[in-house]
């Protein structure tokens, strides 16, 4: 059946609030440098207080690939709940200016739009702190089966496994993409997230992922191993797996191939946030348009070292045009 | 007396939301480049419903001015009325986690934080559109005499002669700079606001700013003459006049002469939003500090640099650090 979108994806629907930090910041806050921590809405206005000045601009991680799809020029769903206030509409307004489709109906006299509080330091590396709000209460009645099988990707992100509604609604729709025979791509997300989830993590990827996105922390993680281990017991579990190694490029397993990609030079390094959700944008767009396993990577890391040049987690320019000058 | 602050500034309290847009999109939109109109709320959900993918970002000319003088480690005050909403919340973050004292009582139940769209465009040009809400309700009343008594420098904004209200406490202000015999710095803002209210303009101007900052529109617009007949009606009729030619620099005039003062290079042109603001940051910091006309200018260029090479309107390193590493 000829699919209407390239990816359809399901995640949190946060809104960022960046920051500049200084490392001793991270220390006084007692926040590991790189993770994402679950908070609730009173510590984060207590974190927000103390951050420095900074920028709104709408995040997520799965909702951040699926926008980087749509800048690719892929046809794109995206899955996620927000709350009915401005942080909701900024959301709503910014995935939809970008050309994807959202029409998730918005949660009314609950708990505010999911915000994440991301401290950036000279490193360009982030740190954030989630409050997850409205996006908790993503449930399978916001999956329709339908929209899913008409997708040639779903894509999930590990980051769901944390709210019990929302697993429910990313099981239901991984039905739906298996019962239609669609490729299914999820990403580990956080090292974290991974041990708090490690069991059912390993049964959902047997049972249900083709392809597979993780870091390098979330390999090991996944597997308790060092990287080289954590590789082999990757291979042949998924039918791709691609593991970003940041500045030392990725590497793409597929039966008992393995392909080094390179990582594409940036321009600056500013800030990491959604380096990893625009490489899962590049290769999962690659994916749905047939192409070879290293362009695939390719696009994921030209997709990447644009948005890690700049603040904010979403490309600030076509990544179209971009894959387009560099003859992909 | 010994001021307790550098710069006490007042301004619109304003929001600004960033997207780039192509200049076709400007023109379907009737607006012109470069420019700032003023709108409705109904107009701003419009235009914002057709604007693409955005990023928010504390805005307002004289706010991201005074943002700028506390991050070269100026002591900073700030005038300018939010109402008690979202935006109203991040407006009165940011400019504290700067570094500014901010104290104007927000307003409750009334229009909305104000907020301003603006498009910029693929030469980094930004048009603006404001919807002004909340920031109207500024008054006389929110002016407090021995506040602005404690200031070397009082610096105002052309915009505010827009809001009546925000004009009469624009007026109160420089009446008590002047009684604590302070200096009075003004700011034309906009060839548009120029042109809406010249005579006032020029009747302020003559009994009661030191220091004026313009580009080179708006100073060609107060004059409605060529630019060098503009610098020479300048002259003698303030202090010191500092005229911003975006990259050809600047031109400061003091009395009888006239200093040429280069444009710093930019790592990248990206939004100019903020340029002139950033621009009288650096020269009112300057200036507090006893520095000589060229010097100010220097550090007027070296924020001004800055700001251009990434979307937003306030510096995204401190600018303390950045005017240390060329020897300021």
């Amino acid at each position: 059946m000829t699919a209407l979108y390239d990816v359809a994806a399901i995640g949190n629907a946060i809104v960022d609030v960046l920051a500049s930090a200084e490392d001793s910041f991270l220390e006084s806050e007692q926040l590991t440098k790189g993770s994402m921590r679950l908070i609730d809405e009173a510590r984060a206005q207590e974190l927000y207080a103390r951050m420095g000045a900074g920028v709104e601009a709408s995040g997520g991680s799965a909702a951040n690939t699926i926008a980087g799809v749509a800048s690719f020029g892929g046809r794109a769903l995206f899955v996620g709940k927000v709350a009915t206030d401005g942080l909701g509409e900024v959301f709503t307004h910014d995935i939809r200016a970008i050309g994807v489709n959202f029409e998730s109906a918005p949660l009314a006299g609950g708990p505010a739009t999911a915000r994440c509080l991301i401290n950036v330091t000279p490193d360009g590396e982030r740190t954030m702190c989630t409050f997850l709000g409205a996006a908790v209460e993503l449930t399978p009645a916001d999956v329709l089966p339908e929209a899913i099988a008409q997708a040639e990707i779903l894509y999930l992100e590990g980051y769901l496994f944390d709210p019990p509604a929302a697993r429910a609604a990313f099981t239901k729709a991984a039905a739906a993409a298996r019962t239609a025979n669609r490729t299914i791509a999820f990403s580990l997300s956080d090292a974290f997230v991974v041990e708090r989830h490690r069991a059912e993590l390993l049964a959902f990827i047997d049972t249900e992922v083709d392809v597979l996105f993780a870091n390098e922390a979330e390999a090991t993680a996944l597997f308790q191993t060092d990287f080289a281990q954590a590789l082999g017991h990757l291979r042949g579990r998924v039918k791709i797996a691609a593991v970003t190694r940041g500045a030392q490029g990725s590497v793409i397993l597929a039966g008992d191939g393995e392909q080094q990609i390179a990582c594409e030079p940036a321009a600056q390094l500013v800030d990491t946030t959604g380096a990893g959700d625009q490489y899962a944008a590049g290769f999962l767009t690659g994916l749905a348009a047939g192409r070879s396993l290293a362009d695939c990577g390719r696009l994921g890391s030209i997709a990447a070292a644009e948005v890690v040049s700049h603040f904010g987690p979403r490309p600030q320019v076509r990544l179209k045009d971009l894959a387009a000058a560099r003859g992909l």
